[in-house]
């Protein structure tokens, strides 16, 4: 029986991150892996403690290479088909505090092309307008402009082509079949795009013409793709990227259920005015009991509770308090209703900055791109 | 049986043009729509009056919307692998002439990305290097600087990507399966090109923003691509293609021979110097007989004869001459020793003009860039 099912174009089920570890061939984010990364940063982010960012490849390779002083880049994205919603938001929190902590470059790839490809609704003019939306959330996070390019396949597409033939030549549609599950009746377009994808993972060693090791941070359904560019990548003469890889932002209707751009109930977006926020924090599933005096009396369940996970995930990010939050659910001293609304409060707080930067960033677009 | 195979990466054995016109579902080239032609061009081409070229597809059509003053521009190309030889030329010679007659705008594709997938040997440096010699034997063709620009894909990808996406979302891998027989270990690139090889197709109408006919004059092997932009072009809300089919100059081992810029025996490359033309036409094989009293008995047979096809596709322009050539060759008049000093003769004195405009041509290249 298939409990769960993870592919960069589809999220479906519980996600066992164990078992996930072992489908995917990934390493665990262990203990010893974290204290190598503190010998940098002095302190380890909340998402690496709290093992949000759960597994990764060859982390440990590239700290004994940034040892060496062989510094390293860092390449993230998007897929621009709709707004940015609070999960989205993970992985790049943790590639601002790389970027931040070891001074690293960033190319931040916006696959317009590959959202045009996969979503028969859009057009070319309304994946940009997504992506140009997605791009403020992306510069509000501050993400240092000296140091970061933002890759917009389409129209960058002269900088990654040369490149991805590169990749093409090394890639069969029987091992796109096997590593994605595409089929027969799958678009050309998407069956070749995986090879755009691949070339930010060593386009900094293209353009400085020598081998730069690079970390990938990515939410786990995106590892896929650069399993292909770490077979690929050494045929071409670069190293094999990096990969931190995180877990999902569980959906407001619970652990399991499908989170989705195209459900607004299931997300707070960036943009949600806070009235929206309130709507949706207080509608959503918990882990709560039937009535409040069973909930007294027993107590609720943090394990299945998406409002726990949005403290856990970003909302709380000191671990005493946090703690303090589970405790008090699983004794039965808060009730659902107060903990919902203490998080609407640290949401709308978080959100009305975080618009104030976005729009600020507006004027700073520009500073990004790549021309 | 499977007599030859016409692919646009294979050519094979001896072409029966009847059955092709059959298997592509071609139309052939009547002497009614060649009047068509006529009426606009006064004379018709040798190419067209001897049939080299054979077939069309949806020409009629193309000719009736250049009566109501809905003009055509054209579109051929080159796929940049190796040096340009003489059977290159034939579908660029009518394609001059058509730009001539019919005042028409011209796009030359090289798909300089096609032959880095398609050819391993091949690097992304070398492609350009043989794109460079090949723009060189364009040029001194004598097409209009002012009328013609030249696309070259991984150069001009920029305003190719976006249409090619378009295509690709209505080009499934089972499509092309069945279209170019790729296999599950065709590479991604392989089966994403065609995309890329439809666009000049309908571009004129993309950069107009209004419905622009095409004529694309080829060589049998590449109407393949075509059939595909012809399905797809109309849901993207442009007009099919028409094109115009040529037969495959013969290779100077034989009818039926292959004809390879790979072999240099078997063909006459535009920069061959005089020495060099002599050796391989003293070296073809021809419809003679064994001995020279054999031949003055029983006549030649030029129906078989590579030496009497380069009269025929090119170096004969005269109808009467040519016949002249073909019967004292039956007769045994003409020995083929004679027959290929002659040949030799014009091949040198076409080849000491186009060489001297080859070079001329160097200065004239940006003229018929895209950018």
């Amino acid at each position: 029986m298939v409990e769960f099912i993870v592919t960069p174009w589809e999220v479906k089920g519980k996600v066992d991150y164990k078992k996930l570890i072992e489908q995917f061939g990934l390493k665990e984010l262990t203990p010893e892996i974290l204290e190598k990364i503190k010998k940098y940063t002095k302190q380890l982010h909340f998402l690496l403690r709290r093992r949000i960012f759960f597994a990764h490849r060859d982390l440990d390779w590239l700290l004994a290479e940034f040892e060496k002083g062989n510094k390293f880049y860092l390449y993230t994205g998007r897929g621009p088909s709709g707004k940015t919603h609070i999960g989205h938001l993970i992985p790049w929190i943790l590639t601002k505090w790389l970027q931040d902590k070891f001074d690293a470059k960033l190319y931040f790839q916006m696959t317009n092309d590959e959202k045009f490809l996969f979503k028969r609704e859009l057009t070319l003019e309304k994946v940009d307008e997504f992506m140009y939306e997605n791009m403020l959330d992306v510069i509000a996070i501050g993400f240092n402009p000296r140091k970061t390019k933002i890759i917009r396949d389409i129209q960058d597409i002269s900088l990654l082509y040369p490149e991805a033939l590169k990749v093409a030549r090394h890639l069969t549609f029987s091992t796109v079949k096997a590593v994605f599950g595409f089929k027969e009746s799958s678009n050309v377009g998407q069956i070749f795009f995986t090879c755009l994808q691949s070339v930010p993972a060593f386009i900094e060693s293209v353009l400085r013409k020598r081998n730069v090791p690079c970390l990938i941070p990515l939410a786990v359904d995106q590892d896929p793709h650069f399993r292909i560019t770490r077979d690929v990548a050494p045929k071409l003469g670069y190293y094999k990227p990096a990969i931190v890889h995180s877990k999902f932002l569980p959906s407001l209707k619970g652990i399991g259920e499908k989170m989705s751009s195209s459900e607004p109930e299931t997300c707070v977006f960036t943009t949600d005015p806070p009235e929206q926020v309130e709507k949706k924090i207080m509608n959503a599933f918990t882990g709560g009991r039937d009535t409040a005096q069973e909930q007294r009396k027993y107590g609720g369940n943090p394990q299945i509770c998406p409002v726990y996970y949005y403290y856990l995930f970003f909302f709380e990010q000191d671990d005493k308090k946090l703690k303090e939050i589970e405790e008090s659910c699983k004794s039965g001293k808060t009730l659902c209703g107060e903990c919902k609304r203490m998080l609407i409060e640290k949401i709308n707080k978080f959100l009305k900055e975080h618009q104030r930067k976005r729009e600020k960033a507006r004027r700073i677009v520009n500073k990004f791109l790549l021309k």
